[in-house]
């Protein structure tokens, strides 16, 4: 066969046995005759230890040093896995990100990988190595300083040497069996999903979906390479992500959604998200120039903004409301820099919620099929769920209820939509209204 | 002033208050004028942390993979110590061996540094930071892969870098005051040594004092670099190992020797070691190549031995003993050795003996000095202490002796030769015999 690159996350390598585990699944992916690259995070919870201690020496740890600190962990990893396949009688080498080339900006904590010169990876894996590489970390392209990727960095650093080595299948393997049609603690009924596109993941990831990062899945997308997430512990078939609804001969699984047909909408999963606040601008004028001086303030302040709705404008005063969610830790900068606006923009009042929910459902063919829509509204409304805020894409439906709310909201629309695990209802969803 | 280099070890940095601790001396040290450049070990116990997690995932950790997983311990300390450094406001930055330009040989486990190339140092001080380098590592010039130097080899880190540097003195910082006449935890009265020539020095770390070990101080010595080894916890002055005395205007503590007089023997101070066994090779035939061919099969097998002695041959037998000195865990290795050339040495039998210790008096002049030999056997005497092996050099007699009688024997020569720290004697020591 060809060249696979593989990640295994921290969960996976938590201990010795963990490590020793892993390795055993290295050494199958060689002897199937693949060249195989790993990617491996740090140990369980080193990165967290790590970021504790940097914090008992300074409250505010310098960018430079704490990517210094932070890569610490991966080397310890992936220098351990290499220990234990070479005891398995396989030769294998371990690569920093930087020995690896991997190349990034010189944004501290969250660096961009800007290119990858794998010249040392390609080197060793033609001399019969199996190679470990550092996830989560770099060496920045100006001053040759370690960098670090921020959370979720090694799956980018897999994706990344994926494409730099035009591998065939990125592997990324986890604690849970793949990408579900929902989160399973919520609920109980969702169902695996065996191939989902591109764009329809970016969607689950943007939404609150937590297995890939949208950075990651992005990075994919964008070099075409084949995503396979799957258990580090059980060895089944995951999900793929690709362009294309992969093969039965790629996959030993059949792929129950088949070719997507025409004009039907494919329902993906429903994604949720408790991490986000809303922020109203009360008694805004309604006049041109309002919004645009409200989302200055915001994005001077480098706050992302998620989901954005105007009211309409009450005719007798002239005045409207303007509300948006953010991540509930940027709600206090978020505040500061509108009070700080307040003059400018000549609003009456902020209100702040933090007991808020997002609500999100996915699929391709989505805005064509106005049943979707509906059937959604209808599921939360038989659900007792109040909506607050409404947003839609190309291929998502997203709502913001209370929190509380949340659970039962994700189960009654999961169930609507036929993706309960014992249902018989095709998860193809006809544009028909229901 | 000029440029000082610092090494702290790992009992120094054993956790965030130690770091905090260590970081303000390092201020100090900078605001006293000084440019500043740090080599700091790894963590308290965590070196021997990762070996233990090696060892779980494989018996026998590959050389450089054993070496990509301990550069992990220097990298935390490291981060750790130039994020206090700048939460006190002052800039700081920390360099791998690789980018503070310390290239070794390929010798995993065991590197020796074979250049330093401190591009980098050299401009980020220029630029007002300090400089933080991880000890005990660097980079091989063929492979390009991470190297260790052994152990002890941050002492070794800081004085190379020291030379490279033109620095003016390389302070080792330690968990006590300095070098002392005898190991304090045996001689009670032992004294801080003010001043110590590099040869003496050099003959007290292979006679067995652990403070500083052999190879760093013989770097300093071909580079002509001061160390100034001191307690991290005290601030008090320590012990100045160089070539020439220091002058009082250098260190704030008289210097009790003062300048060595001609002919005169100054006793440094007493040595002991009971890491060591004995390997007795009876019945050799009294003739020449015997014990070539015996130390042929001991340096084939790679093993370093210490002292030999060959016993007055028996007129009546033709026959002979050889006997000679050996770390204790090379002891298996050097029996397996000989008695796989017993045919071609042809001796009789072997004796193995780990149950001795080895006491050492060392300072300058003492060969020229014959009542140095005379007053230590007589010391010996009358504690008394059996003598199995002698030894000497030009400034070094060694015994070997039951290992039970070692510390009699160190108290005894120590006190014999006036080091006891509540004694009035001189520590110069006349050729007069006593």
């Amino acid at each position: 066969m060809g060249l696979v690159v593989q990640k295994y996350g921290g969960s996976s390598v938590a201990d010795a046995e963990g490590i020793k585990r892993v390795a055993k699944r290295i050494v199958e992916a060689k002897k199937n005759g693949n060249q195989v690259v790993v990617v491996v995070s740090a140990m369980g919870d080193t990165t967290d230890e790590l970021i504790d201690l940097a914090e008992q020496v300074s409250p505010i740890p310098a960018g430079r040093e704490l990517d210094m600190l932070l890569t610490a962990g991966e080397r310890i990893s992936m220098a351990l896995l290499a220990m234990a396949i070479k005891n398995l009688g396989h030769e294998a080498q371990s690569f920093t990100g930087s020995q690896a080339g991997v190349i990034t900006d010189s944004v501290h904590n969250k660096a961009r990988i800007i290119d990858v010169t794998p010249g040392r990876i390609r080197t060793a894996l033609d001399e019969g190595n199996i190679c470990i590489v550092a996830g989560f970390q770099g060496v920045s392209q100006v001053g040759k300083d370690i960098t670090t990727l921020g959370r979720g960095g090694s799956d980018t650093t897999a994706v990344a040497l994926a494409a730099a080595l035009d591998a065939e299948v990125c592997e990324i393997y986890t604690d849970v069996d793949g990408v579900f049609t929902a989160d399973p603690r919520v609920v109980k009924k969702a169902r695996k999903i065996d191939w989902i596109s591109f764009e329809d993941m970016l969607e689950l990831a943007a939404s609150g979906s937590k297995v890939l990062l949208h950075r990651c899945v992005e990075y994919a997308r964008r070099y075409n390479i084949p995503i396979h997430v799957r258990s580090s512990f059980s060895g089944l078939q995951g999900t793929w992500v690709s362009s294309e609804p992969i093969k039965p001969a790629q996959s030993a699984q059949h792929v129950a959604q088949g070719e997507p047909k025409v004009e039907q909408a494919i329902i993906s999963g429903v994604a949720h998200d408790t991490s986000e606040a809303k922020i109203t601008v009360v008694g805004v004028p309604d006049k041109p120039g309002e919004a645009a001086s409200i989302f200055r303030a915001i994005a001077d302040a480098e706050i992302n903004i998620d989901m954005v709705v105007q009211n309409v404008s009450a005719a007798s005063t002239g005045l409207t409301d303007i509300s948006f969610t953010l991540p509930k830790a940027e709600g206090r900068k978020a505040i500061d820099a509108l009070e700080k606006a307040r003059q400018v923009i000549g609003f009456d009042s902020l209100r702040y919620d933090d007991q808020i929910g997002k609500i999100s459902l996915v699929g391709a063919g989505m805005k064509t099929n106005p049943g979707v829509t509906a059937g959604f509204f209808e599921a939360l409304s038989d659900a007792g769920v109040n909506i607050e805020l409404i947003s839609t894409s190309e291929i998502r439906i997203s709502v913001v209820t209370r929190k509380d709310d949340v659970p039962e909201a994700v189960r009654a629309v999961h169930s609507a939509f036929g993706l309960d695990s014992d249902s018989d209802e095709a998860v193809v969803y006809g544009g028909t209204g229901r």
